[in-house]
């Protein structure tokens, strides 16, 4: 059904030369959409022109920031649906520089919303949050009514512009909604540096042969979704009513450590290995622990479930950037 | 215990011009304390200059904005305790420019804690939140633990900034606690526009013997704290250390509908007339319905309850304004 909702349908990808938003962009280009993308290529957070190689002269690719609310009142104009996976995801540089965080993952979203309340009212708008707005789980596994309570200034800013999403649901009746999104892995993540998650960067230090550093022995446990699996969510809410003005949970049905997940990498890449160390302190204080999500929310309500398992998408992860390693590295 | 707590202590109040702040400034100078007033006097937010009038020889007051990260370095330190004040408090102003309020009630607390955590992190910084932030209720009274699910903008972003607040405290361990008020009057409210919420309002169409409109018959259930009640849970917040870390509802134990506020301050101004009407749209769709808060916790916590019932405070309310009308109008 998804393959058949976005034929020749106008769509919009915010963030769309970064990891995910690029993704999707080449997914909609195959089920003939007409791709717009736009993105700010702020360095350091992800936005890489190679990511939308595949497909680049079958998209209009804009350079524009969310918070230029006189651009976006014309790029989102004539869109039917408008995903917005910009923003920038380190927990620690949103904790190094708040406002900055603010800027690019609320204001931003809160931009585009107003762009679209006053140019695009009837446009589908799709948000990517995290599983970060929880914080410190109160228990196992994270459903949508956990209270957000999140312990860094990401979560805070990213719980702030869901909330936008659906209040400009309930009060205007727009057709917005929103994703919680955990762990994404796969080809395209950015690989420059270490602090948007440790997943690119274990396959990074895995492929180069080097060490892993467990922090607390690696006993944390994670869900961890292939990316392919999150485009697919995201483009089931872009073409299913039920969606409107609902939060989901994406997430795996077996969580797995962080040593489990280094142990299947390190086995696919053929080398590297792996140490325990403690927890550096300024990452200790804004580590979750254990968590992973409840998805039966969007399972029951639009079919989604994760259909790639974490060893055969880390497989086709470390085959992508074997293949592509000098536009990452 | 307060009274002797501030004698010489340095304090800081930011939104001191405003209607809370400058009975707060007001009341620390009373007890001795070495007061800092900092105000942007953003125009249309409640500033004003003769709010200060009592004791304009004895406070500092400094003309600055909370987003001037550099300024507020200065200005915070050697502050013992900071009270934040400052901010907008209409609902519908955030509907129509989100993003300023975005500017004035997130960015700006934010800076103020980086400004706290760069210059002075053993200062004791004190948030105003709002009930608004639990959004319709679920039930009733509302207590701390109750969902934050504001239904406007104004809401969204006054619970980002509390969020910060207690952040700050769990992560660096800053000296931070937050209070959530409910609806505060008397003197000292501004009156030039109905938009910052009914109870000034009010107040001057009575004074003036004109016809308040009751929207939806005025049977919406409300609790009113007097701002002396306020500033006294402000004062116990600021030389408890039991608040550290915490987040307080004001309240009132009994919740009166806006028909019984007007017709008790119709008889107190002894003119006036009151006329039932319908919700206009615009506020329907961001009206809470019945909202009054359990105070209980910070009745405990810091032994704080309101002591000025409603017809003593409106009493007071329009004794000030007749008063001093000709600074309002």
């Amino acid at each position: 059904m998804t393959s058949v909702a976005y034929k020749g349908r106008a769509a919009l990808v915010a963030g769309g030369l970064g990891f995910i938003g690029s993704n999707l962009a080449i997914r909609l280009v195959g089920l003939g959409a007409d791709v717009t993308v736009v993105d700010a290529s702020i360095p350091g957070h992800g936005a890489n022109a190679f990511n939308l190689d595949p497909v680049r002269d079958q998209v209009r690719i804009v350079g524009a920031d969310l918070r230029d609310g006189e651009r976006m009142d014309v790029l989102v104009r004539g869109q039917e649906v408008v995903f917005s996976l910009a923003g920038q995801v380190s927990h620690l540089d949103s904790m190094a520089d708040p406002l900055a965080d603010l800027g690019l993952n609320y204001a931003s979203q809160l931009s585009l919303l107003e762009a679209c309340r006053r140019s695009n009212p009837h446009a589908r708008v799709i948000f990517a949050g995290s599983r970060q707005q929880y914080g410190r789980p109160q228990y196992l596994p994270v459903d949508e009514s956990h209270p957000l309570t999140p312990i860094d200034v990401n979560g805070i800013n990213k719980t702030a512009a869901e909330r936008a999403f659906l209040l400009y649901h309930e009060v205007y009746g727009m057709a917005t909604c929103a994703l919680r999104l955990t762990n994404t892995y796969g080809p395209r993540m950015q690989m420059r540096h270490p602090r948007q998650g440790f997943a690119s960067w274990f396959v990074r230090l895995a492929l180069e042969g080097r060490e892993i550093e467990l922090f607390g022995g690696g006993v944390a446990l994670r869900d961890f979704n292939y990316v392919g699996d999150v485009v697919d969510a995201f483009l089931a809410c872009g073409a299913d009513d039920r969606a409107l003005g609902e939060v989901f949970n994406l997430g795996h049905a077996r969580p797995v450590s962080l040593r489990e997940f280094t142990e299947i990498l390190l086995d696919l890449a053929g080398g590297g290995s792996s140490r325990d160390v403690p927890f550096p302190p300024e990452r200790a204080s804004i580590d979750v622990g254990n968590v992973y999500a409840d998805f039966s929310k969007i399972r029951e309500a639009l079919g989604w479930s994760p259909r790639v398992d974490l060893r055969e998408g880390l497989a086709l992860t470390v085959e992508y950037y074997r293949a592509h390693y000098k536009h990452f590295w």
